[in-house]
């Protein structure tokens, strides 16, 4: 046990299972009228609505798999766990509007560390609007758990799948990737870093925008309402993950067709350029496999182009084919080479 | 790696993560008509009902907290894991409808083994027309944690909330308790036994009835539908999964109240009678504290009690009073008891 580290922390049986869900969630607001009843019984209760549709998405984050506390803090862990659920609710063009949370921690953790992420989920809460309504508190035998279920709703007529790509649709991606990778990796670095020489001071000015893509995404709840200004509505949609690479074929096997993307559109940041640079990376190979941008990628009908041309939060990448064509990125080489998933995969082989 | 022992197994990282979702999942049925998009994309889809409210619970499940697969055959860890959420969904008198499965899972798991886990899930949907419309599959860094959130719909003017409970109501009861606590007992006994010696052939049979109550619990779904029959809507209800002393501690606070519990009424099967003696345990203090037994506690308004008088699968057990009055176990030798909770709790001191 950690007793010294811990000094004048509370350990989280002096709670109790209950006691420690009221600590935690009792001073969360709801803010979705479709909310009946949230915490606090077998079940919490939502009303329904016959003119819309329901949508459910889970996820399940586990320590040393999908996070590692030595450069994530809880509360940004907390913020991004949440993020990850509602850009699959964002992906469906549906509104987010409530949120379970369970976790599975162990003993090491204080009650102070769960309030920190608590903190972090709050923060989600508050700025996309989402009612927590229910979840389950338990002990682990090793590290943290965190499963997220996220519901949220859409009009009928509003809904957009995976599956309905069209040959010639073009294929659209909101903001820039492949940032949120980079910045793993270089937090990854200055842990060696700070291993080797523990006065080192980190200078991560440099690579802010990578550290934040990777540390405290958002869920693109903006794009799905720019799109309805617009007037768009995508033919199909996914938010990306696991890697743009591993989405387009999402898309396109939905879909039944197949895509060309072009290299020299994909949009990046600066700080990705130069980092990649820097770590001798390939921007392309970064931006197809990294993961974790949680950005939207769409297919839009042709004649909605012009409703998005110029737009900076939108890039045009590539467009839709015949399925019999295959699935290839167009280097700025001019040369077609098929896209492999090379996304991030929790079984490694 | 357990490479001898898995010979001829498959490996999770052979199928991949999207294929083993498919494997695991492509097989399941759709029964329920508000089901309209299941697993496949980035999230689940459900009609609305605007004359219904929908219902929302989870549970998370912890290898070593929750579950010993010493024990626990995984086939039956799948078919529990969904009684345990679907029990929720009854306590609300609402009807469940869908569930999603998250899990993770240690690379120690060959997809055979996961397989085995999903038979049991899909028994359980088959059985009690649950659809299966999401979740998430990664891997762990020890053991399987299992993630299941349930959804369920009721009229408006059915659902039964906790807090509804009012002085002079009677505490019912479904079924029997103390037997899947001992059912535990009984298991952790028999595998010391072979620990000791590995040729001990387990007679099981006088506690048939105990190890099934712990390995394959049942929802009571039966209990809200013999409720509707016989017109009976409870004033409050919940389920019986920590221990019936911490579960009327619930009903109590959430409805201001007090309670009388009458130890002589509380429904005890035969082989707990028989198996608290021969292990030498007070048969109340397990029907107060086991947890586990998945039957419904609720209240009734005395109005109501020559409706269910005499059912063989209701028994009442107490009635509530005044809050002041407090909460107390009225013993056989006609003495009051305060009843502290002494459930289950993942968090021991």
């Amino acid at each position: 046990m950690l007793e010294d580290k811990n000094e004048g922390k509370t350990s989280i049986s002096d709670l109790g299972e209950f006691g420690l869900i009221e600590h935690l969630t009792g001073h969360f607001k709801l803010y979705q009228n479709s909310s009946i009843k949230g915490v606090g019984d077998d079940a919490a209760v939502i009303s329904g609505d016959s003119k819309q549709l329901n949508v459910v998405t889970t996820d399940l984050l586990v320590e040393g798999v999908h996070f590692d506390l030595g450069y994530m803090p809880l509360k940004h862990l907390g913020y991004k766990a949440v993020m990850v659920n509602l850009s699959d609710v964002y992906a469906m063009n549906a509104e987010a509007a409530q949120i379970t949370v369970s976790i599975a921690v162990s003993n090491r953790f204080p009650v102070e560390a769960l309030e920190e992420l608590y903190a972090g989920i709050k923060t989600a809460c508050d700025l996309y609007r989402i009612d927590l309504i229910g979840g389950d508190t338990t002990s682990s035998r090793s590290g943290l758990i965190i499963s997220i279920t996220a519901l949220g709703r859409a009009n009928k007529n509003e809904l957009v799948y995976r599956s309905g790509a069209k040959e010639s649709d073009l294929l659209v991606v909101s903001g820039d990737i492949g940032a949120a990778y980079l910045g793993l990796q270089v937090l990854e670095r200055e842990r060696q870093v700070f291993q080797v020489n523990p006065n080192a001071q980190p200078d991560l000015e440099p690579y802010s925008y990578l550290v934040e893509r990777q540390l405290k995404p958002e869920a693109r709840k903006d794009i799905v309402q720019l799109l309805k200004e617009l007037k768009v509505k995508p033919t199909s949609m996914i938010d990306i993950s696991d890697g743009l690479s591993s989405e387009i074929i999402h898309l396109c096997k939905a879909s039944n067709v197949g895509c060309q993307l072009f290299e020299d559109k994909i949009p990046l940041d600066p700080q990705v350029i130069s980092t990649c640079e820097e770590f001798n990376l390939d921007s392309t190979t970064i931006a197809l496999s990294g993961g974790e941008d949680y950005e939207l990628l769409f297919t839009i009908g042709i004649d909605d182009y012009p409703k998005i041309k110029g737009n900076p939060n939108l890039t045009v990448i590539g467009h839709m084919t015949q399925e019999k064509e295959g699935i290839h990125l167009v280097t700025r080489a001019d040369t077609k080479i098929p896209i492999i998933a090379r996304g991030w995969n929790s079984f490694p082989e």
